[in-house]
Formats: C-alpha cells, sequence, structure tokens
C-alpha cells in the first residue's frame, strides 16, 4: 500500500502543507500566510495546517515532514537560533510537539535540503545517486545529497553554498562573510546591486522601470530589463551569470555530483541564460567532470517545497528504519 | 586476527610501500624510485615493490591498496587519462593487473583521497564522522569523508577542491580554469608568483636568497623569508594564508565536515601561521559552523601516503562486503 505524509513548507509569507503519496501525487492541498494569526504565530499556523490535513485524510499517514527557513538540527528535530523569517519558532522543538500531538513521527528541516531531497525523489535528480540543488531566491539556499545521504554537516550547516566565497577579496555580506556567491546571484544580491548603480547617473532605465523608486527594483526587473538590452542591467546578470558559473565549479570539481539542480524564485529568470550559464561553469570546472554532472535549470512550482517536505518525511522514515 | 594489507603509495619521484595492519602498524617498507627502471616503468615498480612485500609476509594478506598521482576510476580499478607524474599508468586497469597476479584483492585511488582515507582510520579525523583533506603540495589535492563514505564523484573528480575557483575574476589557471585556489595556496603557485615578483626590482631578497636563480626559489624559501620579515615573501603568505582561509570558508559553510586536516608538503611551513590561517578563515565562515569543524594542521611524515594506501585497502574491503 503507498504510503501518504503530510508534508509542510514553511515560508516567510506563506505556508503551504499538503497530502502527498510516496510517489510525488498531492491529494490535498493548503495554502495560508504563515503569519496570518499575527506576528509570532507561525508555531500555530503549522500545526493549524498538519491538524486540518490530518482531518481530511482518510487514510493513517505515515509521518509529518516540514520545511523551515532556517538552520535545523535535524537530529533533534529543533529550529536553529537564527530564524530570521519566523523568529517565534527558534529553539522550538517542533518535531517532538507535532509528533506528540498528531501521534505520528514528525521530521523537520532547512526547507532547501528538503527541496533537496525532493528534487531527488520526485524531480530532476530521481535515480541520481547523488545531487546538489542551488537556489537562489531571495537569499541562496542549497542542498546536497551524496551517495543517497543528505549532507547536513557537523551542526546543521551543510551546504549553505549560498554563503561560500567565490571571491576571497571581494564586497562583505550581509552574512558576516565576504565575497559570498549570494552577493552576486540571489534575489537580494542581485536588487541590491542593481539600486546602487541605480542611483548612478547611468542607471536611469532601471530606475525609470522601478517608476523612479529605487526600492522597487527587483531581480526580476534587472534580468527583464538586461534581456530588453539595457547595459547597466546586463552587467549585473552577466556577472550574476558568472559567479552561478564559478559556484558550479566549485560543486562540479569539488564534489563532482551526477545531477545539480538549478531552482528558487531566481531560476525563471535564468531558464533563458542557460547557455551564457553553462559556458560561465566551463570556465571554471575540469571540462570532463562538468561533462560528467548533468546541469538542469528547474523553475520551481508552488509545490515543489511542499514535495520536498513530503521526500524528507520519507527519507526520513527510510533511513531511520534502515539506521 | 588483525588483518594485514600490503599498501603502496606511487609518487611522481618515490614509491613507497609497506605492509600495514589494522591499527596502521607498519611491518615491513620500501622505498624505491618510482622510475627506477626508466623512464615509462612505474607500473613494473608498482609490481615488484608489491611483490618484495607479499615475499617478506609471512601472514596472507587480505589486500592491496595503491594510491596514484591520478584521477582514478575506483570502481573499475583503471587509472585515468591525465596522470601527468605517470603517463605510463594512463588508461591501465591496475587493479586488476595486481589481483591477477597476486591472487588477493586490489584496490586502487587517487592518492589524496587514499591520504583522507588514512587520516580518517588512523590520524586526525579518527572517530569523525566527516572529514576533509586539504593537501597543499606541488599542486593541491583534497579528499572528502562524508558519513563515512569517500565522496569520489560522478566521474572520479570529487574533491578536487585545489581546483575551485575562490576568485572568479582572478588570473588563469594552469589546470585550464579561473582563480583557482592552487593558484595562490599550492607549492607550484606560490613559487610561480614569487619568481614573477623576485624579477622585478623590489624582489630583491627573494632572489638573493636564491643564488639568484629565480628557478630555485621555491614555496619553501617564500615562508622563510616571510618568517624573518621580507615583505614581498610576506605579502605571497598572507595572500596564501586568505587563500586556504577562503577554502576553509567553503567546506565550513559548504560541508561542515566535523573535522578538516591541512597536510601536505606545505603544511610543515603553516604550523606557526596556525592563528593567522584561522583568523582567515573566520572572514568567511559561519563563526557557529567555524566552531563545530576542528582545524587541525598536520605536517605529514612520509608514512602518511602509504598508511592511506592502507586505509583505502581496508575500506574497500569494509565496503565491498557490506554493499
Amino acid at each position: 500500500m503507498t504510503r501518504i505524509v503530510c508534508a509542510v513548507d514553511v515560508g516567510g509569507t506563506t505556508t503551504a502543507g499538503g497530502l502527498v503519496t510516496e510517489s510525488g501525487d498531492v491529494l490535498a492541498e493548503r495554502r495560508v500566510p504563515t503569519h496570518g494569526g499575527g506576528a509570532g504565530t507561525a508555531h500555530r499556523t503549522i500545526e493549524g495546517v498538519v491538524d486540518a490535513l490530518v482531518r481530511e485524510s482518510s487514510a493513517t499517514l505515515a509521518g509529518i515532514g516540514v520545511g523551515v527557513p532556517a538552520v535545523v538540527d535535524a537530529a533533534g528535530g529543533i529550529v536553529g537560533d537564527e530564524a530570521h523569517h519566523v523568529p517565534e519558532l527558534a529553539g522550538l522543538p517542533l518535531a517532538r510537539v507535532l509528533s506528540d500531538r498528531f501521534g505520528i513521527p514528525a521530521f523537520i528541516d532547512n526547507d532547501v535540503n528538503a527541496l533537496a531531497l525532493g528534487e531527488w525523489r520526485f524531480g530532476a535528480g530521481r535515480g541520481a545517486r547523488s545531487l546538489v540543488v542551488l537556489a537562489p531566491g531571495t537569499g541562496f539556499g542549497s542542498g546536497i545529497v551524496l551517495d543517497g545521504r543528505l549532507v547536513r554537516g557537523a551542526h546543521g550547516f551543510g551546504a549553505e553554498l549560498g554563503h561560500v566565497p567565490i571571491d576571497f577579496d571581494g564586497p562583505p555580506c550581509w552574512c558576516g562573510g565576504q565575497g559570498c556567491l549570494a552577493i552576486y546571484a540571489s534575489g537580494r544580491g542581485i536588487a541590491e546591486m542593481a539600486r546602487a548603480r541605480a542611483v548612478e547617473a547611468d542607471g536611469g532605465a532601471l530606475l525609470a522601470a522601478a517608476g523612479d523608486d529605487v526600492m522597487r527594483i527587483d531581480a526580476a526587473l534587472v534580468f527583464r530589463l538586461a534581456a530588453d538590452g539595457d547595459a547597466i542591467a546586463g552587467r549585473i546578470v552577466d556577472e550574476a551569470c558568472r559567479a552561478l558559473g564559478a559556484i558550479l565549479g566549485v560543486v562540479v570539481n569539488g564534489l563532482n555530483p551526477d545531477v545539480v539542480v538549478v531552482t528558487g524564485g531566481v531560476a525563471v529568470s535564468l531558464v533563458a541564460l542557460e547557455k551564457k550559464l553553462l559556458a560561465a561553469a566551463a570556465e571554471y570546472a575540469f571540462s570532463r567532470a562538468l561533462a560528467s554532472t548533468k546541469i538542469v535549470i528547474v523553475p520551481g512550482d508552488k509545490r515543489s517545497s511542499m514535495r520536498g517536505a513530503a521526500a524528507l518525511a520519507l527519507y526520513e522514515l527510510d533511513t531511520r528504519r534502515s539506521g
């Protein structure tokens, strides 16, 4: 009999839950504002979504999987201290809270770790032995599956590839680091770079397209203007592509996985730039290593992260059983 | 009964073989010139060393492990095409050649992969779940063990961290890449940088210390002059330390292993620079991730790589049996 799990992706804005089969079919779905009950209510939102889905299910659920936008102590089922988008979850033993209340095994992890498991189980990395997910969104998440195991690291910091230096002489990053990938290739980084240049004389087109409101310049606008031929936007996009090429070099020469999936909110703008991206990767990676790693750009749909949370639950159920 | 394996580390200059117990004790040892029989004779050297050790052993050997300075198809037991130091081995099914001749299981891998297994089994990473070895020597090798498994990659290119970009706008590397770590922090990279600066007017001390022969400037000399206060050498060493700090940032934020071992020929010069190195790492890595990864500098002795080849044989015997 096919197993069904309850999957929840907790976003800074929206929390998406679903009943998902082990083939990835979504039987039921709920989307609610994460802070619908007011600031600081994410934990109640999560419990409410799970409760509604558990009641809706005619079958017994095998487990609960939750993806959280924070560093997570997955073994302990505890959200880390630095949960900027959902500070009310910091330090919460969320897995135990959920398993105690609903009487079924519950597992939590970083949302992009879950997304990586989703791509590996249901998506572009199906059947691969090893896979790396690069997910430029507002920030820059990543997830690594090697030899069928999620790389969580000694302290839950595994796979923070958005904050590895690709220019060791580069500018400071908001994370406290220097020359991080996220400065060049995340939504926030691209927007900040474009805003800085837009206030200079020759950033006129960007500023005009943003209705003269510099804060309305975002990464999507930069990609659109670059496609329209604007030189300033074009240079920022070129740099983003070279930065992504560099991290592909890091990933391909460093781990040489079977598959790299580039996804996240920025990926939709990258589809048209695939050739440029692969050419940039070839500047940094060994040609034969690059040839042996399949690189795919997957503009995620709104279900990707929720399916990831389902994959997390299934992964944990399988791993902890056999482990 | 303790298992004993025959271990061989094939270097560009010297081939070291030994009989090693599963506790890492070396019962017998042989060191011969790799090309002692003339150019193109490395395969005969290896067979000769194994033959001598097999005859010398009173016990039946459990297996043979060989570390080769090249990319290796470990599953197939075949040396890769780009074996610059031992071109005569390129394409050779060395594992089968040895197991056929000596009638015991034989395994080969890249020498730094073997070294990583050695540090994990016998050395500074003993008991760790995950470990990364960074080995700046003439080139810059590395090895990655995650969750008790060696990361070999889809095409044997796993763990080539010497050739990941740490400056995506950096100068071209001899590998064909750009801004690679090896340019800044390998023996070859440091020597080339110092030679270039020594021919400039103010590189006088370096050139003088090398007896006015620019080609005699090597990394060890640069470290020595830097310690003596020479400004040019000091700047090159500072840059090497920052580059190593950057790759520690990549490793700690990207994989967050329990242990990082910095070893290889350059490590002996790095021991005195440990504080500088850790300070540089703190510029790039999340402080809590860095706090959870132990970083140790281990000036390898001449047995380290040979013990690594022994660890390779034991790892393969254990993995393939259970796999």
